[in-house]
């Protein structure tokens, strides 16, 4: 199946699941849970999932599909959607319009298609191999950022220094031109529409990195584990431009010439 | 004067200028220049001050005007309004919805009205004495939230250590439940209105910190310079509840007992 012949489709799931979130943003009553792992979730969280889940059968029945809420069907069908409805809960329940919705399909397990979609920005990022586009246009990673000019940004600056050597975080810090927390799937789509230069977060749950992958390398990017690892599967990311990555893995790893 | 007498001017002044700025937020053309101190300024900076500068004296031709664009008038005059059109140029040229509109006005030297408008996320926070309100509903900071349950929030914590002790600052992000970075006046917006439990800065422009003081105040929050004194005229600020502002306070210092 050619990925790009699906665009039409992942526009059609992000403008429904976003009709729904946008609706339920900053409602007064969001039925707040906290889940084992102490995130939160919400209503909208189910429903947003439910419907992609129902649309994504409808049209592929014999497709697999991932989701952080309701579980995993048919993880060993040739293609798996992974679907993330809300990543950023905590921004959607503190009525930050940042948080956003992943889409990813996945063949033989690598993504070939991913979707960052902001619901409130109203941006949406689509990425294959072909090429990533926002809002239908073509987008590329900027190149000609050196790190004394980019522009850094990270989900949570603290869950660095839990996970990661404060120390080397602080480093890059004080390199790059500035730093800010426009964090979870929207930094991602910051750099792959050449709008920010690197973002990373020091730990991730799998199903939040597959749509990523195609968003950031069909922009021209590059994106890794910390470690400098395929970011499929793993458990965090550092995306940037090629030359300024390979930078920022040698401060983050402490193995600068 | 009564400060809640110009509540509905004050609105009116912030739809104005949030007009113009969304109308020109995202424009492929925004005028980019870089000022002396490095920092950007854009052609809709410039539009929106004056747009500004031009209602006030309309109504108030005896009061002065100190503005980060187009300079001070009457500085010595017993009413001053102090004007920073876009607080977040680099969120707003970065296409990202969260800069803001800061309008105070002093009396004597002494904040008594100020206004925090995000214009693209629809949010006009307006203090006085008499209380603050969010899209004219009254708002609170909340009180109950133990450090290890907060929110931190900061706009650069790469700006953190490069003009404070990164230690300490680790040692409070480590303490806090979580930490984004939501930041220029829209931290201090989300702590007024309950939805995040600390905002600190560095470093700031005293022109970006007169609005902010009643907005914190009189949601019954606490406002202080980095070490603990009036912020008016200072260059750094912390704002919490009034038991959490403490404990960051001796955290930032190193004064825990």
């Amino acid at each position: 199946m050619d990925p790009d012949s699906l665009r039409g489709f992942a526009t059609e799931l992000a403008e429904a699941s976003g009709r729904a979130l946008a609706g339920m943003f900053r409602h007064p009553d969001l039925g707040v849970e906290t889940k084992g792992d102490d995130s939160p979730v919400t209503a909208a969280d189910r429903y947003a999932e439910a419907l992609l889940r129902d649309r994504i059968l409808a049209r592929f029945p014999d497709h697999g599909i991932v989701g952080e809420e309701f579980g995993t069907v048919a993880e060993d069908a040739e293609y798996v959607w992974v679907l993330d409805p809300i990543d950023g809960t905590i921004s959607f329940v503190a009525g930050v319009p940042l948080f956003g919705t992943l889409i990813a399909l996945l063949h033989a397990g690598e993504p070939i298609l991913g979707v960052i979609h902001q619901p409130i920005t109203r941006e949406l990022a689509i990425g294959t191999a072909a090429g990533t586009t926002l809002n239908g246009e073509a987008v590329r990673v900027r190149e000609d950022r050196a790190l004394a000019e980019a522009m850094l940004l990270t989900t949570d600056p603290g869950a660095v220094g839990r996970h990661r050597d404060p120390g080397r975080f602080e480093a890059l810090c004080a390199r790059a031109r500035l730093c800010r927390g426009w964090g979870d799937c929207y930094g991602y789509l910051m750099v792959a529409s050449g709008r920010a230069d690197i973002m990373l977060d020091p730990v991730m749950h799998p199903w939040d990195i597959a749509a990523l992958v195609p968003v950031v390398r069909g922009a021209g990017g590059v994106i890794t584990t910390w470690e400098g690892d395929d970011p499929v599967g793993g458990t965090s990311t550092v995306a940037a431009a090629p030359a300024l990555h390979r930078e920022v893995m040698h401060i983050l790893n402490g193995t600068e010439s």
